[in-house]
């Protein structure tokens, strides 16, 4: 899994800083989680390849989370995309979208899927052979989701010793690795813990950005490897945070322990800090695997 | 005058290259021309104070002109605005600017004006005592208008030795400087052309993007001191200009040369070139006034 920030900070794209938006990169999907303007751009400086987003998730229909959605979606147009494009979000993406394009005359020469979100129940909305993304509800002004991304258990992996020391045929490898044992010409069976080892340990991300503190999402979370969990403030303006439904550095620590996530990445930072490392430091008197999220940083997991 | 280049390349943003938008300061106004994705930023690394902007001119709903305007309006709220706003635009403007803020649950603490424009005749859209704005109706694939700015003759300019020797009060400074002749208390009349100079001599600024080679635009623009007009492509691709409706450098030149403007500045580059200055090459061999419009440049005329 790789996880590319486009933008992390709060409110209005600025000089050096972007709203949110990134990009996750699990079992060759790349998948991108809300679109503030500028998200093209910042895919260019990353160097992401538009024609690998098919799926976009976005987690609530504040500018800053998806203002750069219909600039993406034309210019996805303009690059004669022809691959299906889907869109997850809340109730409303689908109009906005399509209002604009209709003023500007313009048709996706793509098929573009609206998946409407209006649930407050944790659901899935994607899933596929290796990866499931579910929603999980957030406590914000308007209805608002985070994402948990889950990689499923893979195949069991071929011990390629042991299968050729056996002489066994190519053509039972993928049984074996789906956990199948092996009987042999001379009736001879082989268990399947000789042939292959344990899968690759499935790894989750989970999204929450932007909430109040609100312990009514760990179940959801619960164990995850990764949370990126905003802190738009301190503690010092805690007041702030619970007027704007924001969470303090402190509270997504709070709630990165008690779900024993195995590591916090912390975002959508407000611009009126010196440093983004006081974040870190507050967050690290609760719980200590904190990194930070910046604009054009990359996290592998 | 000042014309600032906030962007000026066709289609899409990229890593160094905007969209249209540019800033015109007249007579003491700050006028914003178009908005692509991006033009907050370009207003921030141009130094450009927000604030000073009240007045929003949209040539049409293609993205690339107004894919910035709602994450503006959205960041003049958070900034805390107060003065009115005022959108110039073509019939659907507001209509898209509004959803989105209704599906963010966003009110503007400012007032916000729609002039929603929709006559095939050029029209004044904006006027005040220094300044007149009129549209200028342009052929392209949905309804465009480009603008014309002009500044209004102004006062008088006072002869300042003149208007001492003669011990006038500076009571009738004003009535000087609006032609009036003086009678003194001897009865002398002192003919006005003895206390004053000519005004200075007001200018013209005409944008003109997106466009089809239009005679019929001249008759607006004509003896105009500066005309912008697009230009995304060049001679060779004169097949795709007539079928984008867009303007080649050498018809830009045309229209330049027809109009009797004083100055030719070209943009709307399509990126598929490897420099700009082939457009201006090609608009010289019918006109010679041609500099090039690039992102971040200022003409000041």
């Amino acid at each position: 899994m790789k996880l590319t920030i486009l933008g992390c900070y709060a409110a209005t794209p600025r000089t050096i800083t972007n709203p949110t938006s990134q990009v996750l990169e699990i079992r060759n999907r790349m998948f991108l989680i809300d679109c503030g303007e500028g998200t093209q751009v910042q895919l260019r400086k990353n160097k992401l390849k538009f024609s690998k987003i098919n799926h976009i998730f976005i987690s609530h229909l504040h500018g800053d989370h998806f203002y750069g959605l219909v600039g993406l979606i034309s210019t996805f147009m303009l690059l004669n995309r022809q691959t299906d494009l889907h869109v997850y979000g809340p109730k409303g993406v689908k109009e906005i979208v399509l209002l604009q394009l209709r003023y500007s005359n313009s048709y996706t020469g793509y098929n573009l899927y609206f998946h409407e979100l209006d649930s407050k129940e944790s659901e899935i909305v994607y899933e596929d052979e290796k990866v499931v993304v579910k929603t999980i509800p957030l406590k914000h002004r308007i209805y608002t989701n985070g994402f948990l991304f889950q990689e499923k258990v893979g195949d069991r992996k071929l011990n390629v010793d042991a299968v050729q020391e056996y002489k066994i045929d190519t053509c039972y490898y993928q049984k074996i690795k789906n956990g199948r044992d092996i009987t042999l010409d001379d009736g001879t069976i082989i268990p399947n813990a000789e042939l292959t080892f344990d899968p690759i340990q499935p790894k989750s991300y989970a999204f929450c950005s932007d909430t109040m503190y609100d312990e009514s999402i760990i179940p959801i979370i619960e164990n995850c490897d990764v949370l990126y969990h905003e802190t738009t403030f301190l503690e010092s303006e805690a007041d702030k945070a619970e007027k704007t439904m924001h969470s303090t550095a402190k509270q997504a620590a709070a709630i990165a322990a008690k779900a024993n996530v195995k590591q916090l990445i912390l975002g959508h930072y407000s611009t009126r800090y010196d440093t983004i490392d006081l974040f870190r430091q507050e967050a690290e008197t609760l719980y200590s695997n904190v990194l930070l999220a910046d604009d054009g940083k990359t996290f592998e997991f």
